[in-house]
């Protein structure tokens, strides 16, 4: 659902590939009646469904698995019928990321009485954190590109407890397709091209909470970070600056670049670099990898990570499909990109 | 009037610096009652007026000039009743660059027999094709940022008949702030960067008749050429590459260069570069120029000129200040910038 | 050979993706000795060989097909030797293009008297042109970017006599990428972005004589086409705009369209676009798709044909590995990616 | 001295616009012979000097005032000569920004025992904070782009006291003229365009060394800075994010603009901005102005300060201008632009 979005575009580009999975169903609401390839027109050699409108109940007919990329508000009045009738539900929207529903009413406007019990079965679908329970899940709320990227650099000096968590700092930078395909004045290529601004500057950003709660999960106790997004003059990529002061003043770089690979030894998707190497965000286009980089400051003793991805595939749609490989008992990293093409 | 759009901010930005020119009047439909620094705030340090509501009597009472920089079909229903009051108007709409209002019509869908005896008086505001009359005229129709590159570029060989005029093919690259500041989806960054794309393919550009009622002024007959634009991956800036078969066989590019130099030594916004030498776009973004480089294919007798201008000031409001220095009598020049900056 | 450049990257890069080719020797001059990923760290994780001095001997001894990307005038000293010693070569420069070598020694200073036999027995690998000969071919000369893009979009019409041949006009757009990864002032990013330039204007680039061979091979006569590079603000992709006078004034669009789709019938790589639609040069980015789009202006009897590759990959590495496909007697499809990510 | 650079052509370009300042004298060493209009023709209408061997005797009987924009290192060798015979020097290279020469002998790699009496006369062209020094001044070591940036949104908060001087970190993001003119792999448009990197990571930048002399200057004794330079895809501009934990919970953003208002009062290049607005790196590209904008997250108790310069304005030549200005006793503003083009 949500097809004619830059997520819906890439998740029929990536599904295409993928052997196991076959696309039965495309559904929008403005589209609705139009050849997918009207939208796209280079991606119409290879699909030829028509955008229906979305009728939960042939949607539930048709597909084992759903995936949902609305905007904010709509998931929730559709998974729970979808989940009903039978479907395995993957939700790239805000709705389903939040274990405290009143966090996502303060920030969303959404009232959310009606699907109480639903939402608490929603698993937060950042496989590198959440496999386990992603694997037994039936619905599963995919976290945004800025989150993954932030979650990813900062995850493993929290759960080792090595940092003072509330001086984690995110200074993250994002290209343009992150504000995706609606025409908004700010976002055109004339506004926001040779030039670089920072937004939701302050905590303001939605994201904010979102990282929040994970961070605090891991920490086991509140955790307040500084996140700050920046727009890029870029199409793809998001780079996550991420600052934080180290608890033990004798770590060094390798120390951590030890702990790093060992946090990630089973996440085939994220790469943590060799130490003195850092990722250009290039690197991570067209793949659903995010690339890690390391330093230590001594003289401060603070960490600086550098991580990056494709704030499209593993920021958003190739995380939800690396989240169907989970789900499915399938390889997790069956039918996605694993090598950009450079430069 | 039409502050808020990009003719509107480089107007006030070249008039801000202008030494004979005081800005009395910012007006504006959906912008009307903001402070203008509300919409450019990096203006707002120096331009502290409000913008207000169009009212032709107020406007009339207060300003000798009045540039009209609004959508096509606007400027004919406001400058009669402007002339008649007796203020001077430059319009940078397309509502009277046309001699004969029927094409006018058949492009726009606007019918314009209400205007028809003002239309008749006024002038195509291109001074280094039309100064004299631009000196004694009341009203000037700016040409747009296509045409102003693509008739500097053509104008010497047409007039001195050197082409085969209808071989004349102008590819025309242009950068993405053309499209205004109106939200589209295909002029977001996200759409339009890291791409090139023609458009307007096969004479169906508006600015094709534009083109080529100057054209037939200048070679004295019917001219016809093939126009074709293209959304180039940047900001500012056209580049026309004018292709055209000479009438002689001999011709060499030191004949056209001596052509050129001629045909614009009163024209001091025009730069004729020496031979071997052509112009990069940003070379003019910030300035007034137009740059333009030649070349003569012995091999296949064809003139190749390469002009160059800054889209948004010489293609539009610097062209419209250089129109109303010459009507008032003042230094063609008089502040307008000369110099870019570069890289 | 020459696995540190732009060609050689994606060659890599494609080869990995490859399902019956294994990478086994990547040579290089400069670079010899240094792990491939030294140079490339986004691929270290799938490409782990290192790169070794070129060693003629081993190389037959260990590989059964070699691809040449080098700079040009170093294959011819090699290509003979790796011939004799059973290899298969695809050499991605300019050595074995021409069928004339007088032409190739005028445009890149280079005496070509040794290895006339061996040049003889070259196939030009335009696929979609020359399918039958480098089926059997031993030796191939991939063509360069400029030259596919301008090719697929005249070759109907040369072919079919359809335009009046010396009236073709080409003008292409190619992101900084073709200049390949020397370090030049001119391709800085200071210097190339947020601009436009022509360059080898007048028929003064190396690839004109390389389309005009093929063109007058088509048109069974000499035939001299116009061609003005142009470098585009982008990394990737090549956009050529082709006008062509038409012969026969009475022919319109779908007259064109039906011939170019039966030229392309049988190649799975060239995408004719429906009527009215007309690529973007980012649909082609990472695949190795051509995409055209063609009109025709009945006021001026021209046909005007837009085609777009991405230079590296149809324009050249891409290329390459399809004519390996076709030497092999593979499917000419196999391993080369068809979906572009967009945006 | 060094007019072929960036730092060059912007002094170049901004001193031909001043009312007061003719120039006499362009040097170069590799370029010299050539007509300056030979590597900038854009400028050629305007600057007919050849470029001159640098020969100090002839500077010093031509010039009254000598700008340096030099590879750091030279210009210690010839500033000591010029200022004995009587010229001001302005320096935009590292030379004279240092107290402690040994700091810049371990940053540069230059040991400087010869000029350590010249070096104890150098004032630090950063006029915000040091115009009544620069006033009286021969000799002026002009800060770098970063540094001006950083240190512009830095000083009232550390020169108040009010932050907890080790925590201020600060994430910074430059278009790539900062790289210079030089041809550099890594600054190709093939490798820089479409991506973001960070360099220089942990406190290994040059320009740390240098934030942090002047903050231990602001605030009366040592402090350390996280600086992380990051590389952005656009030509020009500096945006730095600067974080820093506030001594007092209890302050607000309207304390802050407050106090930021009242440090920059007299200095017209400073513009901060109104609460809630945040700058676009571009607003200040072509012109000499530092946009300010405020924010404190009271929830983190840190104040997060974004600052913007042009890197090739207020950030190298502009500043050197401004800094002329003030030696001269003449108007801050005098030849200096104010107004950027938007977009």
């Amino acid at each position: 659902m949500g097809a004619s979005g830059y997520g819906g575009v890439q998740l029929v580009r990536l599904l295409q590939d993928h052997p196991l999975v076959e696309i039965v169903y495309l559904g929008g609401e403005s589209s609705a009646g139009k050849p997918f390839c009207s939208l796209y027109p280079h991606l119409g050699h290879q699909v030829e469904l028509m955008i229906e409108p979305i009728d939960l109940d042939k949607i539930a007919s048709r597909c084992e698995v759903v995936f949902l990329s609305l905007p904010n508000g709509l998931a929730c009045e559709m998974a729970p019928q979808l989940l009903e009738k039978g479907c395995y539900v993957l939700d790239l929207s805000a709705d389903y990321r939040f274990t405290n529903l009143n966090t996502y009413t303060k920030w969303y406007n959404k009232e959310r009485s009606a699907d109480l019990d639903v939402a608490r079965t929603a698993v937060y679908g950042l496989p590198e954190l959440y496999r386990d329970a992603i694997a037994s899940a039936r619905l599963v709320g995919c976290p945004g590109c800025y989150v993954t990227a932030s979650l990813l650099a900062l995850s493993p000096l929290l759960k080792q407890g090595l940092i003072v968590p509330d001086s984690a700092i995110i200074d993250a930078k994002s290209g343009a397709s992150g504000g995706g395909r609606q025409a908004k004045t700010n976002m055109l290529l004339a506004e926001a091209d040779a030039s670089v601004s920072a937004y939701g500057i302050g905590g303001h950003h939605r994201h904010t909470p979102e990282i929040e709660q994970v961070c605090s999960d891991l920490a086991g106790h509140d955790v307040k970070v500084q996140f700050t997004p920046h727009l890029m003059p870029m199409v793809r990529g998001i780079l996550a600056t991420v600052y934080a002061n180290l608890r033990d003043p004798g770590l060094v770089r390798e120390d951590l670049l030890t702990i790093y690979k060992a946090f990630y030894r089973n996440s085939p998707w994220v790469k943590v670099l060799p130490g003195g190497t850092f990722p250009q965000s290039k690197w991570a286009c067209g793949t659903n990898l995010c690339y890690i980089g390391i330093e230590v400051d001594q003289r401060t003793d603070r960490a600086i990570v550098i991580s990056t991805i494709d704030n499209l595939i593993k920021g958003q749609a190739g995380q939800a499909v690396q989240c169907l490989n989970i789900m499915k008992g399938w390889s997790e990293t069956l039918g996605l990109p694993q090598l950009s093409f450079y430069p």
